[in-house]
């Protein structure tokens, strides 16, 4: 438990001595600290609603202000048992009732265990700690919402109210949190991504968490795989395209099915008889795409000399999120993604692992993450052979490979063990966006467990066939997160060469259609998203309708800038950047988009 | 049926004749002409072979040779019935056995009909015709195969040998047409596929007819897609992207389920209930791009002024063809079509529609495509209503605005009746490749049906609610059958522009390396596809292999040229093309690329 959470955890139990005090007869199941702050549940005879927060509030602060201290007892199983018995656990005094969801917690804590109770005041509660010394530490806290939650998850137990708040440090750090919230709410991904056109979801026809990208979502995806295209050809990578649909063999081999198949859409059973080389004739959608990068590698006999060989492509691959999990561009069932593997000899791992994380501080610096974070996650030894793949040897020598790149490369990381996926290591790339919230964005994984089941092998130097490793990497993640996160890092305001609508052009009169169209024609020929608009609308009312629809850049051209043969240039958000000459003006719209530059230092001087 | 047909008939009538006199106890079925020729069934108690062509052959250049007239006579069922009992029909004398099949056949004439005969020398057939005068006029014919073939195609009737053969007007075209097959089989793009490393097929594991792009077929895709993009960017398309799924209830309102299901995968039954709404938890892989895209319409209000709307898609489409037909890359489960749709309002059509065909134009110029044509097919009165959806006022109409649109712009094209599409006419674009062989490359239809199914509606000036119109168009068809075709047209020599390998740059010795590899560089800074290659290999054998490997660019640098700043051309198949100056000939190159250049022309001198 970090400090964070322990802080978050003795929240959670002041908050829980607030209610008791309140209503005695509440009854209790589990508090522990979650992602953003802590709750409890809690059994009561009414329903609590955000205007009781503030009575809980104060009767916390009153027990902050106590300082009561967190004590610890080590008990026996039959005074747990007793004191639950009376109604005392989780309560202030004894009571009519005993602690029954305590009872049921008792009798999960295996023979032998310790059995710890936790007092603050006259609160006292079967918890395993730890806490902070004093309820006067918890010097920042808040409830935040009530839902109902049935006792351990299960509908067929009672329903609970589940009371969540959150802790910190201090006041500073609390309300910069709030504030990122706020800032985060009116940067929602699905709200600007409707207001602006982006993308619609269509759960009757389409299908929920099935995206439907518009038009002008449509030019962010092309932007970005124009980068990645670029970025993946300059590093030696080269393209393939794969269909989205695999027999049953493919995903038998690969070791998804039938372990992951939960997560895959349902097989299409095909009319067609078992072929006789007995292939099943059920088709799945695609999870992921490394099977068929696999049966790519496999066709041609592969020297050597063809290492390291790095497959990418765009594919789009298929999950089958439940749909309580479904959350806009973020949790989604269909994924187009900046995928690639790397096949390449041990020899070459260094370099090349180094190679792809280089590409993602790249992007990183193109994008404008200022804050992020690698996190790598390796095995266990009591995990061998049942949550990893049993190859203790390769285990270390891979993640000693990839510990010493990092540490090599400077890059910030931290290890955590016993996260790793089954077939090999994994660095997964924390990065937070503009208002400090953090998403997991990207992937690197090594996987030394699945060539070999595919029967994959080069012929080395030595004349003997070897199995490749394969490193899995995809730094721009999906389209879909991926997109989702950008719209919040830049609150819809994309940089020129990402914006949707990069570029349009006002006449003042209709004097100066013909010089619009002039700007347009030339912008568009060298693929700048431009057009122009004229009408009996004043300018301003032009302007305000361009600025309305984050149209990037702004250019007026009246009767003066036509005479000069030069423009008026004004940016989404930033207001008017003064009068330049037409060529120059257009010159520089296209360093900055063929720069991917960001809106500092957009035109020169 | 055409002058040709009718000769072909004739020569399957000259081929029986020869049959009959050789083996007197044959049963003939039915002997129509087909695309390249002609065949008919036979039923005979030994097993023909090639080698009997021979034998077959001489006698049919007698039967020419005796320039017998092909005699047509009206009979009455009764005396046709007559004939085939004696087994007097498709013989040259009365047998034994009743002519078995034309009894069966003659059962299947309908009462009332003519019942014609025709004869030539001793040879009487039952047949509806039409012939040509004399076998005299059947100047140039060969057999080219025999196979099986169940009598009507039915396996539970007896199986019959089918022989194959060809006629044409003189040996003139009879040769020419040979020599191109035996180019189209050098040219065979199954071959080349997998010779240059194009793609390959994965029929176990990923499915039969579902294309792996290899590297090198995928550098096309992606030169291809550029050019679409571009080309669909200045005329003013936007790109949208949409899932490979939909649920059950998209394919009933665009009305592709429950009528072309046997077309389709079968589909994904999901887990979930169905929903509130009623909605079916099954999904489909859509086999066409249009449902998606008029959601996509559907997802946003419209006005006139957002019209034409034209929404372009490199969408994967999915159809479930039999294994029996499926054909490398000619026919597929998996399709990359280079899809649009053009909402428009009736007004705007005839524009619309032209600009489609101009664009065809513009991509057959760049292909070096000469001879094409388009093919109009149109609704007929008594399919209204059936094959058609009843709509005559807007068949009419559209098909008049098409018509019009054809005659202006003066390109090639002929009318179909009775062969649109349900919902409304259409254009297949016929296109010859280099050898004169004709394919089916894209199609441009008109859609005055399904837009409605979806509840399109667009508020007009007048500020009601009118339905638009919607062009289907595919200018590049698929992917898989495009470049299926690109390959037999270029037989593998793609242009600089569209060839996997552009340039390879090859060092005369070690110490021209560093020389090559800064060549190298800069191309590979502008997205040019180009290495270098050096080994203790001759020069000689390593231009060698850059040809094997139909490299389409080879820049030799030996101590001359560095000292120089120059490179020593090489054009695949062309052979060498001089020194040139190191940065004209990279210029040159860059600018070759930039046009799409064909060969012709390539270098400036």
């Amino acid at each position: 438990m970090t400090d964070l959470e322990r802080l978050r955890h003795s929240a959670a139990h002041v908050m829980a001595t607030a209610i008791a005090k309140l209503w005695p007869e509440a009854q209790f199941a589990a508090g522990p600290p979650v992602a953003e702050g802590f709750y409890y549940d809690v059994e009561l005879t009414h329903r609590v609603s955000p205007t009781d927060f503030e009575r809980i509030e104060a009767e916390m602060k009153a027990i902050v202000k106590a300082n009561q201290p967190f004590e610890r007892k080590v008990v026996s199983r039959a005074e747990a048992l007793a004191l639950a018995e009376k109604g005392r656990l989780a309560a202030l005094a004894e009571r009519a009732t005993p602690s029954r969801y305590k009872l049921d917690i008792l009798a999960s804590i295996p023979e032998g265990a310790t059995i710890t109770l936790y007092q603050n005041g006259d609160f006292l509660d079967l918890c395993a700690g730890p806490h902070v010394m004093r309820t006067g530490n918890v010097k920042a806290f808040k409830l935040t919402a009530v839902a109902s939650a049935y006792y351990k998850g299960d509908e067929k137990n009672p329903q609970l109210q589940r009371i969540y708040g959150t802790a910190f440090p201090n006041k500073t750090e609390m309300e910069a949190h709030f504030t990122m919230l706020e800032e985060a709410k009116k940067r929602d991904h699905r709200r600007l991504g409707a207001e602006m056109g982006l993308f619609t979801m269509d759960p009757d026809y389409t299908g929920p968490g099935l995206p439907l990208w518009l038009p002008k979502g449509g030019a962010i995806l092309e932007e970005l795989e124009k980068l990645a295209k670029e970025t993946e050809f300059a590093a030696g990578y080269v393209r393939v395209k794969t269909p989205h649909i695999a027999r049953e063999k493919m995903f038998t081999t690969s070791g998804h099915l039938p372990y992951y198949a939960e997560s895959m859409f349902p097989p299409m059973e095909i009319r067609e008889a078992e072929d006789a080389a007995g292939v099943s004739g059920r088709y799945y959608l695609k999870a992921m795409n490394c099977p068929h990068h696999h049966r790519i590698f496999a066709a041609e006999p592969r020297s050597y000399r063809d290492l390291p060989l790095r497959l990418a492509e765009y594919g789009c691959c298929y999950r089958y999120e439940q749909s309580g999990e479904l959350f806009g561009l973020m949790r989604v069932r269909a994924m187009n993604m900046n995928d690639a593997h790397i096949y390449c000899a041990p020899e070459q791992f260094a370099a090349e692992f180094n190679a792809v994380n280089a590409m993602y501080l790249k992007y990183f610096k193109i994008f404008g993450f200022t804050k992020y974070r690698m996190r790598f996650s390796t095995s266990a030894p009591e995990g061998m052979g049942k949550k990893y793949v049993d190859e203790p040897e390769l285990w270390k020598q891979t993640e000693d490979m990839v510990r010493a790149v990092l540490q090599a490369s400077g890059i910030d990381y931290v290890e955590v063990p016993n996260e790793a996926a089954f077939y090999g290591p994994k660095i997964d790339v924390q990065v937070w966006s503009a208002i400090g919230r953090e998403f997991t964005l990207a992937t690197n994984q090594v996987d030394f467990a699945v060539p070999k089941r595919f029967g994959l092998v080069y012929r080395d130097r030595d004349n003997t066939d070897k199995i490749p490793l394969c490193i899995h990497r995809a730094p721009l993640g999906t389209h879909e997160r991926f997109i989702g996160f950008l719209i919040e890092h830049f609150a819809g305001n994309f940089p020129l060469w990402l914006a949707p609508d990069q570029v349009r052009v006002l006449p003042v009169t209709d004097a100066q259609i013909d010089s619009a169209k002039g700007i347009v024609a030339e912008l568009r020929a060298a693929q700048v998203r431009a057009e122009w608009e004229f009408s009996n609308d004043k300018l301003q009312g032009r302007i305000q309708r361009a600025e309305a629809a984050r149209v990037h850049t702004i250019l007026v051209v009246g009767a003066r800038e036509q005479e000069a043969d030069a423009v008026a240039l004004r940016i989404h958000g930033k207001g008017p950047q003064g009068v330049k000459p037409r060529a120059q003006a257009i010159a520089d719209l296209l360093q900055a988009i063929r720069e991917r530059r960001s809106d500092e230092g957009q035109f020169s001087a």
